[in-house]
C-alpha cells in the first residue's frame, strides 16, 4: 500500500497517518519529496484502505498488492495444464467444446454431437439447467437432459461441459458432467464458487458482463482456494454502451489474463456476439489472440432450436470454421487436430 | 414484434417472412412504403425474433412489447404500498433504513440501532452473511449476527433488512427479518427468486451493477410470478468508465423506473459511492428525484467497522442529513417523520 | 511516481529502474517489504510512465500527483466566484439558464425569454451554430441568430450564453455573447479551447460523454493556462450501457468535482436526460447534490421547436420547477432568488 | 418509424397522433392488435420522433431507417476500393500503415521509415500536430515535422498518413500527405469533417472513444455529402469498466461494419491497447476478424520515443507481427505482400 499525502498536509498528519499504520501492524517507509510526502506500506496488519483515505491530509491510497493469490502467475509461473482422461487442456492444442445451448431431444444432441465430432470438437457442450432472464421461458429439462448429454457425448468419444445453476445442482450433475460450467451471472455466486472448491471436477468459469478481470480471478481464487485447482476461465463479451452487438467481446483479456494468470483462458463467441453470422470473425480473432480454447454453439437444425437459435452455428458453418482455424493456429505456435473421420473427408 | 425489411427485399423474402411467422399463429400487417417494407406482427404464437432477423430481405426485428408483466404500470397503475405492521413503504412518507454493514457485536448493534431510530430511520439494516469478492474477507457472523439483529431492531421499535445470499439461508433468515435483501451480485439468481416468490416475505431487490432497467424489472418479476407481490427495488450504482467513485449512482433510474412500474424504488447512496463524504449529496439527490426511500451504512464507530467503515455515516452525520431530509421532501410533496425523542433534541 | 517492483524481481533489476530514474532527473526513494520493493520517485524531471512500466521486474507503475495544475484544489482552495456585471456565478445564490436550444425567430427568442425571466432564470441561452450528428438536420441560423439572442437577453435583463464550436467562430460570438459554451464533442477539440484561453470571456465547458473527470479537468486546464480563469464546468450526462435514457447523468460528479476543484459546477439535466418529463426530477436532484447552478431548454412553443422540443419545457412547468428549487436550495445553505415581478404573481 | 401505442390507450388518442403525423406528410398504416395498436409511418415528410413519443397514449417509437444514406451498403453494395497511386486500400491485400508516433528527428523518421517498409507497411504513419490531453506535453513540429515524414516516406517507397487536428491545418498538410488522418477525439469535429468533404484526399476517419458504430458511420457520412469518397474507418478502442487496457479494442465492430456499410476498416491496435506487449496479439485478431488493414506504430528505438514510446513496437517486433500476419491471412482469402528485399533476407 502507497500512501500519498496531499501538497499542504501538515506534520502532525502526516504521523497520525503513520501512527494508525504501525498500531495496525505495518512497516512504514517515509518518502519526503519536494511536493509532498509519500508513504510506503508494508507488512502482514489488517488495514482498511478506505479509512486511511479519509485520514486528514490524505490524498490517495495506493494498492500495490493483486487481492489474489493462487490465481496469479506470481504464485504459479508456468501455464496450468488439465487433463481429463486423454484431454489436455491448456497446453499446445487448442480445444474446441460445441453443441447445442439446450439438450432438446436424444435426436437433436446425438446428429449435433456427430457434427461437432466430425468437424473436431473435444468436448459436448450442453444445458439441462437454463438460467433465463424472463421466468416465462424455457427452463431446461433437468436430470433428463443430462442424461442425454451424457449419451450423445458416450456415443461420440467426447467430453460433457454443462452448466450447474446453483450448489444445490452440484450432486445430480456430477453423475453425468466432465466439467462443470459457471455462467457470467453466477460469477459471484459465493455459495456456488465455494461448493465447487470443494470438489474435484474441472469448472469453467465465465466472465460476468461486468465484471473487471481482476474480480473475474478473485472468483477462481474462491475455487482454487477450497482446493480445486482445475479451473479454466472464459471471455464471453461485457457490457459496453455498443448495442450493435449483444455485447462487446473482450478479445484483448485473453493477453492480459494470459500474463496475469496461469490459468487457461476459452473465449465462447456465441453469447459474445448473440448473432450466428458474427461467430466465424470472433471465433477466428479469439484463436489468433491466443486463446487455449473456444466454446462454440453448433445446433443440428439451428432454424427449429428452442432457445439460442439465432446464435447457432449449422454443422457446415462450424466445420469450415474449424478449417479456418487449421489455418490461424500455427501464427501463434499451436494446433487443431484434424479427426482421422475429418482426413478421410465428410460428405455435407 | 415490427419486421422492417431491407430496401432492396424481393417480394419471395417478404412473402418467407410472412408465411414463417403465419405458421407460428402470428397475425401480419404489411405496409408498403416507399422506400422498404414494414410488417406488423401481432398474436399470441412463439416467434424466435433473433432468427427472423437472420432471414433473407430482413433489415431489423423491433420488439413492441416490454417481457415483464406484473411489475408494470400497465398491468397496476396505482403505486404499490408495502405495509408492515404499523409501516407503510411506497406512501408519502420517504423511508430511511439505516444501519451498519454488518452485525460485529450486541454493544455495536445496539448502539446503532438506537442512533439510527433517534434520528428518523423507520427500519434497521444489517447483514449476517456477507457476499465478498475476495475468499479472504470478513463473511460475517450467520444465525449468530440475525439474533444480534433482532435484539437490536426490538429494542428500538425498528423493523428489520437483512441480505440472504443463497436459497439455503431463507429459511434461517426468515425467523429474524422482516424485509429480505437481495444483493447486487444476486440479482439474476433466479434459483434464489424463484424461492423468494413462494414466500411472503417483502423482498428489496438491487439492482445489478450492469443490469439494465429492463433486466431489473424482469428479475422483480421472478418473485411477483412466485405469488409474492410485495417487492421494492433499489438502485445502487451501475458499473461505468469513471473511476473517482466505486459505482455511478443512476439517480435517473428513479423517475424512469416509477414510470414504468408501480414498485416503490430506493436508492443505496453508501453502496453507490463507496465514500462517507459523498453519501449525503447523493442521498439529498435521491430524495429530490423522487425515491421512496433510502438505505444508509451507519456504524456508532466507524473507524473501527470490521467492514465498509469507509462510506459508514458518523451517526452525528446521519442526524444532520436526516434534518437535509426533511427540507427537501416538501419540495416533491412527502414528509420525513419527526421521532418525538429527536423532537426533544438530541445531544451529540 | 511509486514503482512497484514484482515480488520476483532481482536486485539487478531494481537497480537498473533506479538508473533509469536517476539519469532522468528524479530522486529515488527504496522501500523494501517482506514481498517486494517499492520505489518512491519525486523530483522534477521527465520520465514516460508507460516505458518504466515495461522495463524487466517491474509491477505496475502509479501515478501520484493529478495532471492539472490550475483546476485543482490544491492550487487554489476558495471557490471560484464568476462576476458578469451585477451577476455573480459560484457564490450562494444557484443560477439558472434557461432558453430554447436554438434561435429561430424574433418571436420565439422574445416569447422564451420573457418566460424565463419570470420565472427567476438569470441567463438566456440559446444557440445559433449547431453541432448536429447528421449533416441533414438544421445547423443553425449563424450570426442573425446570435442577433437575435443578444435582443432577446437585453429586452430581459438576462445575460447571454451561446455554444462556439470552432475557433473560427470566437470573434462573431464575441460580439453578442456573455458566456461562451463549449459543448461535449468540443470537451478536447485542443485548438478551440486554446483559442478561449486567449481570451477574457467567461467559458462553461461542457464535459465529453466518455469523459472522466481528470479528462475534463484537463480540458479546463487549457482555457485557464491560457490565461482565462473564468472557467466553468457543466455535468450533462455520460455514457453508459442503460439505454433507458439518451445519457446517465452523472450527479455524483457534482461532489466529487467541488473536491477537486474550485471552479463552479452546472448541470444541464435537458440534454443529460433527452426527454421532458425526466429534466424537473434531475435538475432537483442535481440542486440537492450541491451544483452551483443549472442549464435547462426552455421554449414558448416546444411542439413546434426546430430542435430538441423533446427535451424542452413549456414555460408554466419551467415556473413549477424553479418554485421545487427553492424549497430545496435552502438544505445545502443556498438560495435561488425570486424575481420582483414573480413575486407579484404571473397570470399563467 | 413505427409508433407502438400503450395498451391503454383511446380511440381518440390513437387518431391525434394519425393526425399529427399526416399534418407533416407521412403516411400511416394501422395495424390494430389483440393487446395494441402499431401504426408504420413511411413517406419524407418531417417528424420530431421524440415529440411524437411525449403524446398521449403513445408507448414508444421505433426508428426504421438508419440516419446514414452514402455510408451505407444500402446505397452501395460493392466494397470500396480506394486508390491512391499504385496502392489499393479495401482490396485483396491487407494493408499495414506503421511509423512512430511522432516526427522528432529527420534520422528516427528515416530509420523508422526503412524497418517499416522492409517488413511490408505500404504507408507511412506519423504526427506533426499532436493532440494531447494536457496542455503541458509536446505538441508536435508542425510543417517542419511534416517536411521530415514527406522526405522519410519518398526515401523508401512509401505513402504517407497524419493527423489533421483542426480545419486551419489542412491547407498546410495537403501539401505533405497522402491520407488524412482525423482523430478520435475530432470524430465529431462536424467544421472539419465537413472541409475534408470539399478536398479529394483520402481520410482515415478514427472513431471516438464513445461512438456508437452509426455514429461512427454519420460522421463519414458528413465527408461523403461533401463530396469526398474516399473515406476509411478506423476502430482504435472503446471506453469501458475495464481499467487492464487503456480502452477495450472492439474487435467485433470489424465484421458489424463491413455488413453496414462498404467503407474499409481499419484497426489501430497501438492506441486501441496502450501497451506494446498486446499490440501483436491484437493485430493478429484484427486481420482474422477481417480488417482491411492495421495502423501500427513503430520506432526505432521506442525507449527513447519522445511520446508512445510505450506502445510502439520495435522494428524487429513488428517484422514478426507481419509474419504472423502473413499466415493469417489465407483464412480469410487474403494475403498481406512480401517485400522482395524482405524475400532475400533482412540481417537483425
Amino acid at each position: 500500500m502507497v500512501v500519498v499525502m496531499k501538497e499542504r498536509a501538515s506534520d502532525a498528519e502526516v504521523q497520525a497517518v503513520i501512527a494508525h499504520l504501525v498500531e495496525r501492524g505495518m512497516d512504514v517507509h517515509r518518502s519526503s519529496g519536494a511536493a509532498r510526502v509519500v508513504l510506503g506500506v508494508v507488512g502482514s496488519g489488517k488495514v482498511d484502505r478506505g479509512l486511511v483515505a479519509l485520514m486528514d491530509g490524505v490524498h490517495e491510497v495506493l494498492r500495490i498488492t493483486e487481492p489474489y493469490k493462487l490465481a496469479s502467475r506470481t504464485f504459479k509461473q508456468e501455464d496450468t495444464v488439465i487433463t481429463i482422461g486423454d484431454l489436455k487442456i491448456g497446453g499446445d492444442e487448442v480445444i474446441v467444446m460445441a453443441g447445442p445451448c439446450s439438450a432438446e431431444t436424444e435426436e437433436q444432441v446425438h446428429a449435433t454431437a456427430a457434427a461437432v465430432k466430425r468437424a473436431g470438437a473435444k468436448v459436448l457442450r450442453g444445458g439441462a439447467f437454463k438460467p433465463r432472464s424472463s421466468p416465462y421461458s424455457f427452463q431446461g429439462h433437468g436430470e433428463e437432459g443430462l442424461r442425454m448429454l451424457r449419451a450423445g457425448a458416450d456415443a461420440h468419444d467426447l467430453k460433457l461441459i454443462t452448466e450447474v445453476m446453483d450448489a444445490s445442482q452440484i450432486e445430480v450433475c456430477a453423475k453425468y458432467a466432465d466439467i462443470f460450467q459457471v455462467g457470467a451471472r453466477n460469477m459471484q455466486n459465493f455459495t456456488l464458487l465455494r461448493e465447487l472448491g470443494r470438489g474435484r471436477t474441472p469448472v469453467m468459469l465465465k466472465r460476468g458482463i461486468a465484471a473487471t478481470i481482476e474480480e473475474w480471478l478473485l472468483s477462481a481464487e474462491y475455487v482454487l482456494s477450497g482446493g480445486n485447482s482445475a479451473v479454466m476461465l472464459c471471455e464471453r463479451g461485457i457490457r459496453t454502451f455498443e448495442t450493435s452487438t449483444r455485447n462487446t467481446l473482450d478479445v484483448s483479456a485473453i493477453p492480459i489474463v494470459k500474463e496475469l494468470s496461469h490459468l487457461p483462458v476459452f473465449v465462447d463467441p456465441s453469447h459474445g456476439t448473440g448473432r450466428r453470422d458474427k461467430v466465424a470473425p470472433m471465433a477466428r480473432a479469439a484463436a489468433a489472440a491466443g486463446a487455449d480454447g473456444l466454446l462454440i454453439e453448433v445446433h443440428c437444425d439451428p432454424d427449429h432450436a428452442w432457445s439460442d437459435g439465432a446464435q447457432s452455428l449449422f454443422p457446415v458453418q462450424f466445420e469450415r470454421l474449424m478449417a479456418e482455424l487449421r489455418i490461424i493456429a500455427p501464427a501463434i505456435g499451436r494446433s487443431i487436430c484434424l479427426e482421422p473421420m475429418a482426413r478421410r473427408g465428410w460428405a455435407r
